[in-house]
């Protein structure tokens, strides 16, 4: 385990906000949001691009390999949409696709909107960096963060990542037993 | 948006209606379910064809790309058997694959048959053309469509195609706020 | 339909299983389900091998094509670590993907561990075999029997294999009522 402090990318896939023509809300959702649940110490590298599938991915492909990010998290790019090919670039990328995170990303969204089966989210690995889309929206950024994240920690450390931790009262994370805190 | 008349796709997949050997139920009951829901005027494109990838894909390419139909919707052929290969077809055509329909069809399929989980219904986008599998036994179309539905009139505006509206009464579609009805 | 005895291949996937280094648990695991669940003479055709997808793929291919499995388990390999590549060997031997199982097994997974999002399982059909990977867990393994059985005696009619049969009282199959037992 790393020694350095845990990096977190966080992306806003988004033409108008890359250009400065609308206000970037998705990624300050993510970053308040994690700062909000995680009790370590963290580092957040913040970047915003446009809706191209090769940026989306030299984007992921540098916050992975060189920046060392345990955790992507992107916003935007993920509808039906001609522009829309966040999951595109984040399945190019990925060694494993973990079909479940969509599945349950979608499961909690119905909840509030018939619409979410438009969305085709997904997170995979790249690497030693779990990858996770999330939508635009920013209210729906913290339904979505709220269902899966408590598994991405054990995720993390399957891939001999950084130990996360978080506040019980804001996210309870899950382990099974057999998964101890490394010394 | 076209002045032009909706149009819309429904292609009936079976080998043995193709021949004549079986009464067409699938694509009439699509028809029905469609007639009673929407509110707006539109025409139906009908094909009856056989389980060959080969015909669905050319059939699926000729109303996106020159029938113009923003909505296609295919019945039969996506079980596990050796001639199932509607999904197939589906797939190859395809820019993109909107994976939350399958899910939430085969879920809703689950609260009448354990069996739901042998459907390999998809849906995906070709162009300005939203296609959709759905099962080849008729009461199994109308809780699909039911169950889908509301989400495909807000997924036809993202590709930029006519404004469809329903009867509230029969099904009631799904528009975000700010979401407005063109001019 | 054959005559000869029904044939169900059970592959334990696991580096350390099959270095002796660990005794499996979960071959033995789904073996004791299916004896308790069939109620049809069958033979198990049992496997231990390494997390090498090379050797997974040609022990799937060796059950179903030369010895005729009409069901063939794995268990393990299915997680998101670098060595987890049972799914990635599944997909490769397989002719069509079922997603409802995998869906379906994690929504029941669910029901016991936020982590369950992390399983990667898959299913599918290569010639007339069908193929489901379970997590490597004991435990979790009749949590997913128990939740995709039913509908496998149908799926292997539909691949012309033979007519299996439970004791109603473990485990109920569902067959549509059109499906009737061959003579």
């Amino acid at each position: 385990m790393p020694e350095s402090v845990i990096r977190i990318g966080i992306i806003t896939v988004s033409d108008r906000a890359s250009r400065g023509e609308y206000q970037d809300l998705g990624g300050p959702a993510i970053h308040a949001w994690l700062t909000q649940a995680l009790s370590i110490p963290w580092q957040a590298l913040t970047r915003v691009i446009a809706d191209e599938q090769a940026v989306i991915e030299s984007t992921l492909r540098d916050l992975s390999d060189k920046e060392r990010c345990c955790l992507i998290v992107t916003t935007g790019g993920t509808g039906p949409a001609r522009r829309d090919v966040t999951p595109e670039a984040t399945e190019a990328v990925c060694d494993k696709i973990l079909d479940g995170f969509g599945e349950q990303m979608r499961a909690v969204s119905l909840n509030y909107v018939p619409t979410a089966i438009l969305s085709r989210q997904i997170a995979g690995i790249r690497g030693q960096s779990l990858i996770v889309n999330l939508p635009g929206k920013p209210s729906a950024i913290a339904d979505c963060l709220n269902a899966v994240f408590p598994a991405v920690p054990y995720c993390i450390d399957l891939l001999e990542g950084p130990y996360l931790q978080t506040h019980e009262q804001v996210i309870k994370v899950f382990r099974p037993a057999h998964a101890k805190k490394p010394g």
